[in-house]
């Protein structure tokens, strides 16, 4: 891949923010020059090795999962985390099925589960993690909720790096490039506490019978503006760096996703800049990791060749995802008074605004035992299912080696 | 990349028309089963070295053309035939500004070549090859005709592969699968006499305010029931094998290619099958290549992983679009009473049919000697350009030898 270099880089902190950084070749032909990096697709295929790209799905269309699905590259591990329905025609159970005829196919390792699995509930509660339970000690409802069963079960395949892709894509092949891009990123790190967060170069939209090549939703747009204006409050000086504040494309290394904590519903994304700023933005304090504070938190913005096309859901979702992005930064202890009334202002005018609540958080996952967790799902969750890479030959190959043995005794 | 078998072939003479056949993964993990082929990354890559590809353009927005030329891998050398404005805004600068910048980025070998350049119709003229040719020696408009103008220029680099991709998509990233898709067709085809032609898994409209995702087109499915109408009444036996009769998206061997006729406008792609049936489908006639006909035709048609969206042209666009390829198939040698009267019933319904014109066919361009066509336009043509792959690294090679040379005679 040939990719731009970041022209500048926002220091906040321990936090290094890299502008966006355009892909200028998905296959490139390793001729570097200054303003673009080269990364050989091998060194792509090591990081992809120790990939897993979870996909949270709740009863998307059955082809759009498949198409998803289909494009996510072989070395990496998928981990389809459903919250679908399961009466009426079981979707889940379609799903699952799918799961399983494409690695049939494929051999790809991919993993599914579903959120509301009572033993996915209990196997939390045994880890001492109640804050995504409900009463009944099942797992809530939201996508938050879902990738946290995700990541803890990349952790618990030893995976270092852990990403996201949503099932809602209309352009499947886009996914790949997602991925590809992710990989770029990391290639690039230096830190082992980097993210990468997309940003779609169009989001095209259909406008009278149209379709409208939008650059900026208005809901990305906001919430940038103020994650900026958080670290320009503090810096002196006025940025526009962050631009990618509600990127639901986006991936993490392990060890970064252990020391963050995590917001529900559609504020998480914007929530790891506030975890971070709160954290590491103003020096070392109580709640700062000192490994990760020394090593730096270095975040990547990659715009994407692919525009970017998925199901529309209508302006309840646009205010709510509005809300919860500005209630976060409501809520950073960064936020001072000027900031804070800035955000009642642009609230007011468009939402019937209940006053700036606090979006519950959930705590790091660092402490919980994933391979405990992983094990309790595999001996008691029903809808949990593990299909291994080329789990087809390894049983030839069992088989093959158990006739060997046989065939030795004989002789012997 | 995994790739379905074709469950079925039709043979038709010495032609194979395999089933339309899924991309089951783009990124593959070696892992074949019965109903799948791998085609490791590697085989691929040895294609995509000795593959052009040819992108049409005319006026297409500038956006999109950066978009596709970004998508196709470096591999590959890039020919981009403009037919665009030169008066107004000189919309083939901005094309050309544009492919010299991305070769200063990537290092890919791109050519650029105006279609009504005079002294490539000068160059025509000198290789005995009018039949594109206005009377005033300048090469007529039409895509079919810009299109032979990259297949000469590919033939004079070489290459043993030749594929088109259109510049309007606005999926860019779809154009890298394309390509890719193009390969792997290669790397399954046992003939040197092979074409791949592409099936789009969708091709979404806009429907009052919403995407639809259509599967099948007005015009493609006409002309695909009379291409196969056509065999069917001639070996007896009814099929639907074949359903990429209007693919603008499609490669072929350079052997291929210089065998075939083509027809102008809309109907260049069905009359592909036409020219194969009339020449290859009831055995050896006076226009049949012997040594092709000895090793057998073979088509390939791949359903793509992406969907397809593209500037929408209109009614008009389809309607010369249906009559250019029913066209095509009233005038094939093969085409008897009962499938012209079939033909003459379907345009009268929908078009002020001016009766079964003929399509204007430019014979084989096999004859042309490309090295010294490509001569012509090197050296005198204003709007012809080769920027080679790598060319900056052999610009400061040369410079090094350069130098190195002089430092020895300066010892001597």
């Amino acid at each position: 891949m040939l990719i731009e270099m970041p022209r500048h880089t926002e220091i906040f902190g321990s936090i290094k923010i890299h502008e966006m950084q355009r892909v200028l070749k998905i296959d490139s032909g390793r001729f570097a020059n200054p303003r673009a990096k080269d990364i050989p697709f091998d060194e792509i295929k090591d990081i992809l090795r120790r990939f897993a790209i979870i996909v949270p799905v709740k009863d998307e269309k059955i082809h759009l999962l498949d198409g998803v699905l289909r494009a996510i590259p072989f070395d990496c591990t998928i981990i389809v985390v459903s919250n679908s329905k399961r009466d009426g025609p079981d979707i889940y159970k379609m799903e699952r099925d799918l799961v399983s005829y494409l690695h049939d196919l494929t051999q790809q390792e991919i993993l599914i589960v579903h959120q509301k699995d009572p033993d996915v509930g209990l196997a939390f509660h045994d880890a001492g993690y109640d804050h995504l339970l409900h009463k009944d000690g099942i797992v809530r409802d939201g996508k938050a909720e879902g990738m946290i069963i995700g990541m803890l079960l990349a952790k618990a395949l030893g995976k270092d790096y852990i990403g996201f892709a949503d099932a809602d894509n209309y352009i499947s092949g886009s996914v790949r490039e997602y991925v590809i891009d992710y990989a770029a990123g990391f290639c690039m790190a230096e830190s082992p506490y980097s993210m990468v967060r997309l940003h779609w170069r169009y989001k095209p939209k259909v406008i009278e019978d149209k379709l409208y090549f939008k650059k900026w939703g208005r809901v990305s747009e906001t919430t940038n503006k103020y994650l900026n204006l958080l670290m320009s409050t503090h810096t002196g000086f006025e940025t526009r760096v962050l631009i990618t504040g509600n990127a639901g494309e986006h991936a993490m290394t392990t060890k970064l996703a252990d020391i963050l904590s995590y917001s529900t519903g559609y504020s998480i994304e914007p929530y790891h800049f506030v975890c971070l700023f709160d954290q590491f933005g103003l020096g070392i304090e109580d709640n700062t990791d000192a490994d990760a504070a020394k090593a730096g938190i270095e975040i990547f913005q990659i715009e994407t060749l692919n525009p970017h096309i998925h199901e529309e859901k209508g302006d309840t979702h646009v205010n709510n995802m509005l809300r919860g992005s500005l209630q976060t930064v409501y809520h950073s202890k960064l936020c001072n008074e000027y900031v804070r009334a800035k955000i009642l202002e642009e609230l007011g005018d468009i939402l019937e605004w209940e006053g700036p609540k606090e979006n519950p958080i959930m705590p790091p996952i660092r402490e919980i035992d994933t391979s405990k967790f992983m094990k309790m799902l595999k001996s008691s969750a029903e809808t949990f299912a593990r299909f291994e890479q080329g789990a087809i030959m390894l049983e030839e190959e069992e088989k093959r080696e158990y006739f060997k043995e046989e065939s030795f005794q004989t002789v012997l």
